[in-house]
């Protein structure tokens, strides 16, 4: 066929509702509704008959030849100059007439393609909602479960499991409310934005059917009403881009803390097992942290589909000669990875297998030295900063050399009389980490 | 020296305002700024004495050597291991002990880095302020004044200049939107995000030292207070990046068309002249659109840089090994960009000469067949919508072959009586643009 | 279905060769063709049977339900882990326990990936070979067209409309060069890049079946043989991804230049007409560039997908999680974008049509100064460079304002005594503008 | 000042050679190069006298005000203009008519970026054969050194130490290679492209100076002979830039690779110590990998460069309005950060410390479920493919689940006598990667 994708090379969407949402089916029965409430609008204003609208707006997009117009776009660089036709010819005679009056190519794809934005954020808000509640669970349950804090790939000091996971809820619940913060208007605007055609039809009418008609078409759409036509102002695209970037970056950085942490030596998290998934077809030890894996990839591929809408702003004349005809495919394939990727996310992040004794024991790994940052502030009063942090650097690196437990080599190499049962205790050092947990379910609570 | 780069190759930003806001001069005065904060923060909860505070806050930055300080910041993989101890050389024996008390490189640079950014979009908004009064100016002045409007580089149907001109305010208008409505948090969380090297030291001096700290501090900066350190939380730098394209696509827009008008064939706009501007080397009689070109070159480069930091928020662990030394730079390099772009574009559009009658004259260069949409409205209804199409295709298509008018050709050929004077006049099919017009003017007074 | 993509957001490759070559089910018979190369490799060294390996061979891919598949390979993170049991069970009972013999998915489908891109460029090839020959030919034909030379959208200086092409043909030839540079190599290393469990069935059959495998088994896909695995040495797969975006870029800039010169004003070019093509739907004078529109918005859309496999370079261990699975989609939508812009762009070029005589007036339009350079050089020597500069400018300016001939206001205003009439036509002004024609004509011939 | 950035928030190349080498300076030296080089190519000609020629060689760049040249080129978008009177000033009179002649400023610019390009990439191309050299020696010293394979962040089957750095070295050789094949041609066109006035100047002088001039202007410059000017076909720019990334993608991969085998729980890498080097400021035990950081962070940033460049060739008319402009920055970025990326990389290899201890001990780490491949190969053709691998599947299950070593479970669970002393030992499932080292350093002998 017409060089069709099903996903095979795209398990993160494969199959999953925002991808759906956003196939050229979809696209297609958007376009049909986008003319279904331009004619609904007209007919309130007067300007087209009551039945002609009704008829429009009961056509089904499904008798609509997907692939052949798929391949006719090519003659207009557009599919709607060959699609008016194809629905014209599935409307009763009497309806014909009726059809995308005054309207431009750009109006009704523009409308679509907000429709389908809608909608596909209507199905991905609720896998963002279960995964923000699942991590919320998690930081509650692990507000005190201590484990190795990690940066630059090293033990660093100890933190919680939970303030990890409040972090992560901190950038789901950012980019719900990046989504919640979108405005989705209609594009009303005729030919190059003066609406003069809408205006020449409703006064064949003898009505005012120019900026009297974008309300009703936005409404009919369940669009926000636009100040002006964007055919040329892209921001409300880019918005959304912008906010599927941030879906994908954050459910990125969650997935590549999972990768990290359920590795080999590691161990410390596992994905949640189901018949069959993570299997490798050679090695029957392997579990491999696929979700994650699904996630990370999409979170690799955003930004660069984003740069190709930001690109689109810059747009020659009243409307552009490729610009706008860049956004439509990286639009679409941003909104399915970032939907499959909140997809797979809820399923990660609910049965997430969390093994806090692993976590328990992973912290001593270096016999103490994670707290040195500790010691250190013990010790720096009484031998000077420089002083403090030369002692412990060569305490730590001793002990690291020998294997011998830090505590061991502390009481040889420092004279001052320390409490080192509490000060190596990595559980004393927790510093504010379950007030921050609290801090962040709170901002959860008010969310909800 | 160390790689210096001073804008040769930037015109866009040389010398600019918010270039010098942003040099690596500034990026160093803020760190000094945030140590300084950090030890008033920690002075008023009683963690340090006040007079040590106050000597940490009176450093001179300046006396800091920058470029050694560049070259030594590899051995860390950034800069404030190394100044640390520059920061402390410069401070009296007995406030020593007292600077960068718990705290981590990252909480610093961050914080610097949101200074920074505070700061630049001080004077970048000043310049779009600019930019947004003037385009309300010339839509008013323009509001009918009749041209060409082009879709994919064709003559469609005529437009007012006052409507592109609105166009180019409505994405001003979003571009400052995006920029108020950023949310510029200070950084505080220490070595892995507890906190605890801060309630630490704050035990020292038998007070509670941590979550207690993030209000003084950010108070001190003037900057957000944050729910929770964001080491690996990156919202907030993607959502600065995001607005700063958003800035530069709007700019970006409004030069590519001003390029265009001002083409040799077009002539419709010109840019300000000014001595020397636009000259050529070779060519005496060349004005180049200069202004315009810094700004489309700015406008290409945004969205990459953009993805850069977008691509950052894949983040693993407490603290990432790469993902947060990505940003700096192109952060940066945006920023100024964004800044230097708004800047040239307050000139540009101050200064913008308009020809309203080159622009009547060309809306006419097709003989009529701008219009030709309109005859379509009036003849459907007599002829059938299929039948007016091919009639009006082949009298603009007779007219463009033989060069004679529309009107004569119409005459022959369509046998209906029309209304050939009033149907052929570009002004009296501007449909609603001046309502439009008029709505973005609205949303610009109550933007200001 | 599955989230299905036809093309009808993408109308630059909807339906053309590339596109079909490349679709879901392209790269099932791809892999199925892979795994019959990898078992009559393993014949031909007497791993296997002969016949096993022939029956694996016979296996209609067309078999296997790709929705469902493209769905099951969620649970892995990549396509082969269900299709082995799918194939499997097309295969006769003696067959099956030969199929995927010590394989890995990555060897399979990187080398699936290999196939399918070999035989998209197959594809791609000739329609850029066209592209070249009608450019060679137009080249030719208008060596001496004289038209204005555009600077920064303003005339500069004349050329001829055989130089702009030879431009186009040199970028197309450079296209050509880096695809037949491109060494596609076959994917074969095992689990972790050893061979080892290749090695282990073929001791199994008292053979050696490890690097001895790679020479048939490249042999039998037809594609290159590899030093070393290339799991994540990923190198073969950016070339690929930058020759496709050299292709795009060739052809954006014919397609931005064939979009400029087609505008209403300028006129000079004009698309290859044909029924329906560039149509508005509601402007019946309307003939848009939209072949020259679908290539820019592939164009614009190519450097974002291969920033994303290059992204991928950075892939930890022997096979990651994550960077490789982002390659996939970004790959496949540049090759169909880049293929479908081959394909349009030879119907471009071969159907150009050139308006000489256009070029003849427009090259005029500014009475003369479009040759000020050259008025410069004469007048140099007599008056000194700076004051024949200041007097042209001046004479220009004045020229420009008044609508008088430059010839006049130059008589008027330079008290040197030229030759005029030479001096002033833009046809004694085209430099080497021939012998570099001829140059890039010699560069196509030699690469025929 | 001007808005300076000598590398502080650039670690990564900050006062590294390449970083040097493309400063404003550097820039600024090869434009004063290219004028010398222009007018020794006329004098050879005999255009201009060979005194003058001398004169314009013999300027010292330093003693033109950068920065007030860098603001100075806002007026006319790119530094030339302004920078041709700085040039003049310093000559002596009668030299002064000679500067300059018939150029234009991309000829100028284009061709001082070609030698900045050669100059960096003299500095870069010697960091990377250090890299490769060390590889070498490493892929030699270990080629049978046993350690764990991962994929997916998961134990998969054994590899050697070696092997893995064979693949790094292949993708090292990758990036020689494609630097090796870059051509740097001289840009030489005038104002746009046909040569008209270096033909003028040289007809005044009754020579031949069009096509003439090419190959002795790039010969003075060392640099390549161009077929045809290059203003608007970037594919030589667009070279340069992919080679790049492809050097940062190679290191980016080892330095992750490093990253991940110097985590605190694998420690199987450490970086080279140096004193402060990887130090944290206050934590004493830090070692953090800043030589991998500064090289991953990098490899993140290019892929986003290089696609504003590849963008760039989408340029219209003889020469765009801001394609080209947008070229510099990211070009030079590109080029300091490959540089500094390929400095460091060359520190990190040639010290990089390994531990084959530590790697055979983790090796074992899964008590033997490594080779579980292996085990799946010799139970298959007893128990069925199928059967085999459930059995094993269950057996590493249950090892992991109860820690018991896996030989045990197996014995216990697997009713066949197998040879488990060999088939447990990882060292013995090696395939051919000592095979696969040989043919890499095969490889990298051949290229040297």
């Amino acid at each position: 066929m017409a060089g069709t994708d099903s996903g095979l090379l795209a398990p993160t969407w494969a199959g999953t509702p925002v991808a759906r949402a956003v196939e050229d089916e979809a696209w297609l029965r958007a376009m049909v509704d986008v003319e279904g409430a331009l004619a609904r609008a007209q007919a309130r204003l007067g300007v087209i008959p009551a039945a002609a609208a009704e008829a429009i707006s009961a056509v089904d997009a499904g008798r609509i030849d997907l692939v052949e117009l798929a391949e006719r776009s090519r003659a207009a660089a557009n599919p709607v100059v060959a699609f008016v036709p194809a629905l014209t010819a599935l409307l009763p005679e009497e309806a014909r007439e009726y059809v995308h009056r005054g309207s431009t190519s750009q109006d009704i794809l523009d409308s679509a393609t907000m429709l389908v934005v809608k909608r596909a954020l209507g199905l991905l808000v609720p896998d963002l909602r279960r995964v923000a509640a699942a991590l919320a669970g998690l930081a509650e349950r692990h507000r005190d479960t201590v484990m190795a804090g990690r940066t630059l790939g090293q033990h660093a000091v100890p933190i919680t499991f939970g303030l990890k996971v409040a972090t992560w809820l901190q950038l789901v619940l950012d980019a719900l409310d990046r989504i919640k913060a979108l405005v989705l208007p209609a594009e009303l605007g005729g030919a190059a934005g003066t609406l003069a055609a809408y205006v020449e039809y409703a006064k064949l009418s003898g009505v005012d059917g120019g900026v009297e008609l974008i309300e009703p078409f936005a409404e009919e759409l369940g669009l926000a009403v636009p100040v002006l036509p964007w055919h040329t102002a892209r921001t409300p695209l880019v918005d959304v881009a912008g906010a599927l970037q941030i879906v994908t970056g954050a459910l990125g950085k969650i997935a590549l803390d999972v990768q990290v942490l359920s590795r080999t030596e590691i161990g410390e998290l596992a994905e949640p097992a189901a018949e069959g998934r993570g299997a490798s077809s050679a090695m029957p030890q392997k579990r491999n942290p696929v979700l994650a894996t699904l996630i990370v990839s999409a979170a690799r591929q955003l930004p660069a589909l984003v740069s190709v809408l930001a690109q689109a702003m810059v747009a020659e004349d009243e409307r552009p000669a490729g610009a706008w005809h860049a956004e439509w495919q990286p639009l679409r394939e941003a909104l399915r990875l970032a939907g499959g990727a909140a997809h797979t996310a809820a399923e990660l992040v609910e049965g997430l297998e969390v093994f806090p004794e692993r976590m328990a024991s992973t912290v001593d790994v270096l016999g103490g030295a994670i707290v040195s940052e500790r010691l250190n502030v013990a010790l720096a009063p009484v031998l000077g900063k420089a002083a403090a942090k030369k002692v412990l650097g060569a305490a730590t690196a001793e002990a690291a050399r020998s294997g011998r437990p830090l505590r061991e080599v502390l009481a040889e190499q420092v004279e001052v009389d320390l409490p080192l049962d509490d000060l190596l205790d990595p559980a004393r050092y927790l510093g504010a980490a379950g007030a921050l947990v609290d801090r962040v379910l709170a901002r959860y609570r008010l969310s909800t």
